[in-house]
């Protein structure tokens, strides 16, 4: 099942998307912890199967983020042996984690902008894991995704120079403005199947930059899940990040950093489709 | 003035107390970033001062956080040179910024919480800026200062191995359970007065352990503030931890890291004081 959010920055509806593509009410204020915590999703599946959801007129309307915004939003960052040495860095032990201010997040077609000053502002595509139960110190792969709600795209925008050379932690170049377009759905678990088999891409105007699969994971979706448990409370409508594959900028030749007016358009298989045009903060 | 929040976890009450040490509701339903975005502080000041607000009957409740869960826990790092030098660093050369999980935070007096597998968990005393007004590239000092609603104390509780030992980012030891309590109270900038000039101090098991003074900040609240609002949006209701001064466990000789049992008291100057019992998770 695929729900989204559709309408201004602000006022965002809930719907879910029918087998003939058609966007329809599913009567909560919100896809967020709460819906996702108390039995939310199956509700829905009931009533769609009902036939009870009135269809939504969605012509010119908006794509949000599909969930409200989250309590956190924890990254794994290198989770990809080509991104890693693309990075001139080691393939981790166990998997590194950064956090992102969850007011980054937009929706998949937003602008997203550069921020003032910057000169390395880079994508990077993604998996992102919606979770939808709390958890603390799961003890396996098996619990581990049974607490994921399901997937989404998200490009997990980055600034290297505040990541990397402005001192300390790399936080400094992920919460910036903007920094996470998400969506344009939430899939359900059950629907996207195995989340170790989805190609995801990233194009940069037109040009294929990230060709990658997430078969090629150093950390599995199940062990990123039951490792962070050890460390933080997941909480239903948390968001993880799980890493980006080979083809960002920072890793390119002439390192083609995004400036005003660059299309980034991101694909993850059974997800749908982002597009954002870049701005200037 | 002081504003503090006191009930069962997750059905505080806000209230604020008056100069004969009386607690009085405040009449709204939290002390978020909503309140301290619309005016309320202000609103509380004016019927305070009309003698509007009723006395609450607080025998025995329990004082949560002063503050509605934030957006973000945003926090400084090697923010004092003694700091630093005891923690084997250089002195940085602009702030180091690190995020911890929103969901650490819990009452002043509440427990606080080994994780399981920890043997390096530490304690910070530092002075907490509680955001009053959405702030992006803020232009000066002064710019800084407005958006400051007040100040709370903090212990940034931090599991050490998880920070240093395991592989890439600090977030990593940052974010367990109850691994940031803040109170007893959110203190009014206007009644704080300087933040610059403002003992800290805090106690394990009676012993003095840091003996600090905000005066001693690398980067001054003013300059945090500023810098931090050019890398990301500050909302509302946002928390920043400044940072902690000299005489954490992971600097001592023998390393005295907590166990269940210990207990953390904490003082900031006009912050009043915060008193933990530490437990196993």
């Amino acid at each position: 099942m695929k729900l989204l959010r559709v309408g201004p920055v602000g006022q965002e509806r809930p719907v879910v998307m029918d087998d003939a593509g058609n966007l329809r009410d599913i009567g909560v204020p919100e896809i967020d912890g709460a819906f996702l915590a108390s039995g939310g999703v199956a509700r829905v599946r009931e009533a769609l199967e009902r036939g009870d959801l009135p269809v939504v007129e969605a012509e010119g309307l908006r794509v949000g983020a599909p969930i409200a915004r989250p309590g956190k939003i924890v990254c794994i960052g290198l989770n990809f042996s080509d991104h890693a040495a693309e990075s001139g860095a080691a393939v981790p032990a166990e998997p590194v984690v950064f956090m992102k201010a969850s007011n980054t997040m937009v929706g998949p077609y937003d602008e997203v902008l550069v921020p003032r000053g910057s000169v390395k502002t880079d994508w990077e595509v993604e998996l992102a894991i919606v979770i939808g139960r709390e958890a603390r110190y799961l003890g396996s792969r098996e619990e581990a995704l049974e607490v994921v709600a399901g997937y989404a795209i998200s490009n997990d925008v980055s600034e290297r120079e505040f990541q990397l050379e402005r001192g300390g932690q790399w936080d400094k170049g992920k919460s910036c403005e903007t920094f996470n377009p998400l969506g344009p759905w939430l899939v359900t678990a059950d629907e996207v199947g195995d989340p170790q088999d989805l190609a995801m891409r990233l194009w940069v105007n037109g040009e294929l930059r990230q060709d990658g699969d997430t078969k090629n994971m150093i950390f599995d979706v199940a062990e990123v899940v039951r490792y962070l448990s050890q460390f933080m409370v997941l909480e239903p409508g948390d968001v993880i990040n799980t890493g980006t594959p080979a083809g960002v900028a920072m890793g390119m030749p002439g390192q083609p950093y995004l400036r005003a007016g660059d299309v980034m358009e991101l694909e993850i298989e059974g997800l749908g489709r982002q597009r954002q045009t870049v701005g200037q903060a």
